[in-house]
């Protein structure tokens, strides 16, 4: 299904969490027909592992026996942070701009990882002059800024993109993220709470009390409605993101979650309409421990674990190697007919 | 260093032996080089997990600040063995000639993920009419059976490569392989027999007893002598994938390990000369329990945890793709002074 406005069909939360529960389901047919195609070829049974699930998934949300990752688009979102003022991040807010800055320029990690993966990126910066309010002491962002973020992550992505992937950039954001996931999943702040870029024992004491003070003041709210996580406790770069994993489930698309902050930022989705990620996977688990507790929190296996904790999709796009490398094996290998080998 | 002749410089197993201990050292100057450049790029330190420590590495075995893979040659050599007559298999093994001819063809996953990778695929099938001995009644391979082994594992790697994944393909291998690792690293048979392909509980049954009955007879002459351990147990694609990999390190080529049959067959290399593995890396960790320990008692941390047990070089060769992310990282990225990012 293609949606021809990009024109996103909800104006309110409210109207978001309805859409969130119409959300189309994987094509059963295309799917039966890879698992069917998947057993004849030439390699003994489940011998690639997650090779072969992954491109029995990718079908069935492709709607075609071959899935395909011709055209991967990679989102990265950017934006600023009402509670870096109260010492939580290793750098000082300009860097989110800067950053953005690099991304154009071309001289980020992500810039090379979108070029190995022949991805197109799309670099958003939202509203980077104008923090978000420190969640310590109101909400996060009004309702009308949440749409709007949301709204600039539906509109962004590409109806013609085969496999979508979204990243972050915004000083300040592994806050936010711990905030969120401790809002929604419970435990103690310091379950969530890690040394993002690199803040030193000082600043993860700070961190801890900052989400600690943030869950206190919203936590009853997000457990009556948690995507009002994403404006009491969130970020603009979080709610795009969240925008733009729904609408690659309207479109179709595959998503591939990058880190901790990603997947905070569409964990409330899930949490309110459970399912809403089917048309996800975990990219990879990083560094930041809280991200290993999310994933298990949304069932959701990585398929890498490389160390990595930078953001801004990186390794997500590196996990586009793994489902192209799904996807080359099943729907380029021979079948045993085919191919005149013995059957075990 | 590029050797002009590939005529292998050695006759005999000691003189492959003498050969491991003159073995090039990585180059420290372009280490250095490349762990100063990182420390630059615009990420916070170590973000990019292991792709920063890969970068590095390659940096070292390859001689340059920026390391690249541009030309990476994947080899699949084959081998039969005498012990499948003990039903230690799934398949018959006629089945190694007719994955031999669908590589051929091009149908096989090796096929489609070195595409992926840009690699030059080559297979060398090893006297497949010619099964191993029986390793339980006498030695699996003669001495020059073995050296010849070696010296065609020796002459097809590329010097032109900038990255060399060994892989094979043998009905019977796993057996071979368990019984190696059992010889070199002690145990019981059990810690190191798996399904391979796919056996059942009687298959397993035997092929334990078959690994114990090797050991038993050839494991006092292994732990004399580690290498005697590719003639006595090993086969022809095992000797050929440790002659590829001793070629590569003189060649100054960095190599990425398969699977556990792969891992086995240059285990002697490492037990016989500690260090002559430095620059192999382990691609992946495959769903041949054995593996796992295996690479433990190597030291080696795999890249990739995907489930894979198909040989093939198949693990390795998704794993080429981490290591491109780590060169298209290192090498592509702008610095923080280039970029104008302020340093946390």
């Amino acid at each position: 299904m293609v949606t021809e406005a990009a024109d996103p069909p909800f104006s309110s939360l409210a109207a978001f969490r309805d859409l969130l529960a119409r959300m189309p389901s994987p094509d059963e047919a295309a799917r039966e027909q890879a698992r069917a195609r998947n057993d004849q070829l030439t390699k003994p049974p489940g011998a690639l592992g997650r090779l072969e699930e992954l491109a029995i998934w990718l079908a069935g949300w492709q709607g075609q026996e071959k899935p395909r990752i011709a055209a991967p688009q990679i989102i990265v979102f950017a934006g600023n942070h009402g509670v870096v003022a109260r010492g939580v991040s290793a750098f000082p807010a300009e860097v989110t701009a800067q950053m953005v800055a690099n991304f154009a320029a071309g001289g980020a990690a992500i810039n090379q990882l979108a070029e190995l993966a022949g991805a197109r990126l799309d670099v958003i910066p939202l509203s980077l002059e104008r923090p978000t309010g420190d969640f310590t002491r109101g909400a996060a962002m009004s309702e009308a800024e949440t749409v709007a973020a949301l709204s600039a992550g539906w509109q962004v992505v590409d109806p013609g993109a085969d496999l979508v992937v979204t990243g972050e950039m915004g000083i300040g954001n592994t806050t936010a993220a711990a905030a969120i996931a401790h809002a929604l999943f419970g435990g103690e702040a310091e379950d969530w709470v890690g040394r993002g870029t690199g803040v030193d024992d000082g600043g993860l004491a700070i961190k801890r009390q900052v989400v600690a003070e943030g869950v206190a003041r919203h936590g009853g709210a997000v457990a009556a409605d948690p995507l009002a996580a994403l404006a009491l406790l969130g970020g603009r770069e979080l709610a795009a993101m969240a925008g733009a994993v729904a609408r690659a489930r309207v479109e179709g698309i595959p998503v591939i979650l990058d880190g901790f902050i990603a997947t905070a930022a569409v964990a409330p989705l899930e949490k309110a309409v459970p399912g809403a990620l089917d048309h996800a996977v975990a990219g990879h688990v990083s560094a930041e421990a809280a991200h290993r507790r999310l994933l298990d929190a949304l069932g959701k296996v990585p398929l890498l674990d490389l160390g990595m904790r930078l953001g801004e999709g990186s390794g997500a796009a590196v996990a586009i190697q793994i489902l192209k490398a799904a996807c080359a094996t099943h729907s380029g290998m021979a079948t045993f007919a085919e191919a005149g080998v013995s059957e075990g």
